[in-house]
C-alpha cells in the first residue's frame, strides 16, 4: 500500500473539468477547474490541465506526496483505461487517457472509470447511498450519466462499459442525440434537454413568457429555471414535461435491479421541487406495482463538485 | 450438508407448471406437467401439484431421498418466499408459497425465486451462459421474464424482486398490459403478444393472409408460425415486427450492464430465424455506439422445459 498523503480526483464533465486533490479521509484540500471543451486536439486540453493542476500540488505543498489520479469521464473504461469516443467530447476514439495522463505526470498511477461510475463511488462512500447494497445514482448534467450498484458491486459490465442509461432511448421517433441515434433519455432530462424542451415549448404556441426576451439560440436551463420561479407558466411546463420524461424512465429503470434508492446528483438538480415534484409523481405512476412505493428518489448529499471529485480520487488509492 | 441425492425443481409458467426430479449431476431423473390456471383457488392448485408430484416420486423410488424443492414462479421473492400478486396468475396478493408448499410436502425445505431468475441459474450452470459473468436471459414464453447477472450474480435487487424487464414500457400509448399499465415489453414480444400483432394486422387492412381461416379469437403463435413457414407474408410481418421490438429493447438493456450475451429461452423461440433474423438486425442498429457487435444474441442450449425445472432444483441444494 502506498504511504503518501494525498490522491488527485479529476472530474471530465461535458463542461468543465473539476480536479482537486483529497486526502484520506475523504477531505477535499484544494480543488480548480478547466474548460472540458474548446482546444484543438486533447494534447492541448492535457497541457492546460498540467499546469492547472501543477500549480495546484505545488500552492498546498503536495508535491511528491500523490499516491495516484483516478478520473472520471464519460466513456472511460475502467478495464483498459481508454476513452471510448464519448457523445459530447471531441477526442477521437479509444483515446488511452490513463497512460497519457500517467506520462503527463512524470509516471504516476492512473486510473479511470465512466464520469458518473465515480461519482456513485463517491455517494456510496461518503454520500446519500451511505450502507446501501442497491441503488442507482442518475447524473442530471449536460449530458445524463449513471452508476449501477447492485450487492454493494459497481455493475461494470463485461467490457466495463455497463451503465450509461441516460442513452435509454426514451422515445424511438424522438430528438437527435449526439450519440447518432434519437430520442436517448439525455436529449430531454439534462440541463441541453431542458433548453431544447424551451426551445420547441416557445415554438410551438405564441403564449406571452419571459424567456421571450431572450435569445433562443442562447438561453440557458438557468434562465429556464429563473422564469419558472418568476412564476412564468411556459417555463414551469418546461420542468413537468422533464419530470414526466425522467419519472417514467426512472420507472422502467427499476425493473431492473430493483434499488432500494435513486440518488440524483448534477446541475439541473438545483432546480429543486420545480423538477423533483412533477418526477415523484411521474414516478409514482409510472412503477410496476410489485414496486409501489419502496425506492426513495434522494438529492445527493455531497456538494455538487466534490462527490464527483471524490468519487474519482477513490479510484486512486 | 443434506446428503440425499434428489432434488425437486418447480417450474410455474402463466400456462403450464412443470416439476422434475434432479439429482446432484443436473440430470433430471423424471418429470411431469399440470396446467396452471383453471383451479378455483390456490389449494385446489397445489392439491393437484401434489398428486401428480408425490406419484411421480413413488414411481421413481425417490420417498424420503428428496433434500428440497426449489420453486421458480412469476413474482416470486427469495427474500421473503412469497409470490407476489403476478400479473398472469390469479392468486390474490402475498402468497407465502414456500411455506404452503413445505407444509404440504411434510415439511421439505422450499426455496423460491422469480421464475426466469430460476432460469438464468439453470443456464448459468448447465447451459449456454456457462463461464460467463456478465449476461441476461430473457424469457420469451406467454409473457416475457428475464433474469440479470452482473459480476457473477444473479441481481436480486433490495426487495428480492429485481429482473422484471418484461415490464419495460417499450410503447408508452401502447397495449393494455396484465399489469395494469400500457405498452410493456411483454404485450409485444411474447407468445401472446404475437397473437395480439396477428390480430391487430389482419384488421388492419385486408390482404389475403392463410390465417384469415382461423377464427382470431383462437389463434395461436403457432399458428402464425406455421403461417409465416407456409410464406403467408402477413404473418412473416408479425415476426418482423415483434423481432424489430425485441431488438431495440435488448439495445436499451445493454446500457445497463453492458452483458456479454443475452440468452434467449421460451416457446417463442421456436420460431428459429423468423424471430432472430429481424430480432438480430434491430439489435445491431439500435445499439449505441459503445457496444456494438458486443453483446451476442444467443438461444439457450437447454431443454426448453428442463432449463428451468434445474434452475429451480439448484435452488434446492
Amino acid at each position: 500500500m502506498n504511504s503518501k498523503p494525498y490522491a488527485i480526483g479529476i472530474d471530465i464533465g461535458g463542461t468543465n473539468t473539476v480536479f482537486g486533490i483529497v486526502d484520506r479521509t475523504g477531505k477535499v484540500i484544494a480543488k480548480g477547474s478547466i474548460k472540458t471543451k474548446g482546444y484543438s486536439d486533447f494534447n492541448e486540453y492535457l497541457d492546460r490541465l498540467y499546469v492547472a493542476l501543477s500549480s495546484l500540488i505545488k500552492e498546498n505543498n503536495a508535491e511528491g506526496r500523490i499516491a495516484g489520479i483516478g478520473i472520471g469521464a464519460p466513456g472511460a473504461n475502467y478495464h483498459t483505461g481508454e476513452i471510448v469516443n464519448a457523445a459530447n467530447l471531441n477526442w477521437g476514439e479509444n483515446l488511452p487517457i490513463a497512460s497519457l495522463v500517467s506520462e503527463k505526470f512524470g509516471g504516476l498511477p492512473v486510473t479511470v472509470t465512466n464520469d458518473a461510475n465515480a461519482a456513485t463511488m463517491g455517494e456510496m462512500v461518503y454520500g446519500a447511498a451511505k450502507g446501501m447494497k442497491d441503488f442507482m445514482m442518475i447524473t442530471l448534467g449536460t449530458g445524463v450519466g449513471s452508476g449501477v450498484v447492485s450487492n454493494g458491486q459497481l455493475v461494470y459490465g463485461h467490457d466495463g462499459l455497463a451503465g450509461e442509461l441516460g442513452h435509454v432511448v426514451v422515445d424511438r421517433n424522438g430528438r437527435k442525440c449526439g450519440c447518432g441515434r434519437k430520442g436517448c433519455l439525455e436529449t430531454y432530462c439534462s440541463s441541453t434537454g431542458v433548453v431544447r424542451t424551451a426551445r420547441e415549448f416557445l415554438q410551438r404556441d405564441s403564449r406571452p413568457s419571459l424567456l421571450r426576451k431572450l435569445d433562443p439560440e442562447t438561453i440557458t436551463s438557468k434562465d429556464v429555471y429563473d422564469a419558472a420561479m418568476e412564476g412564468d407558466e411556459l417555463a414551469k411546463e418546461v420542468f413537468d414535461f422533464t419530470g414526466d420524461m425522467l419519472g417514467a424512465a426512472l420507472a422502467d429503470f427499476t425493473a431492473f435491479s430493483s434499488p432500494e434508492a435513486f440518488i440524483l446528483f448534477g446541475g439541473l438538480m438545483r432546480s429543486g421541487d420545480l423538477l423533483m415534484n412533477p418526477l415523484k409523481r411521474s414516478f409514482d405512476e409510472n412503477l410496476l406495482f410489485i414496486y409501489k412505493e419502496k425506492p426513495e428518489i434522494l438529492v445527493s448529499s455531497l456538494n455538487e463538485d466534490d462527490g464527483a471529485v471524490l468519487g474519482a480520487s477513490a479510484l486512486a488509492w
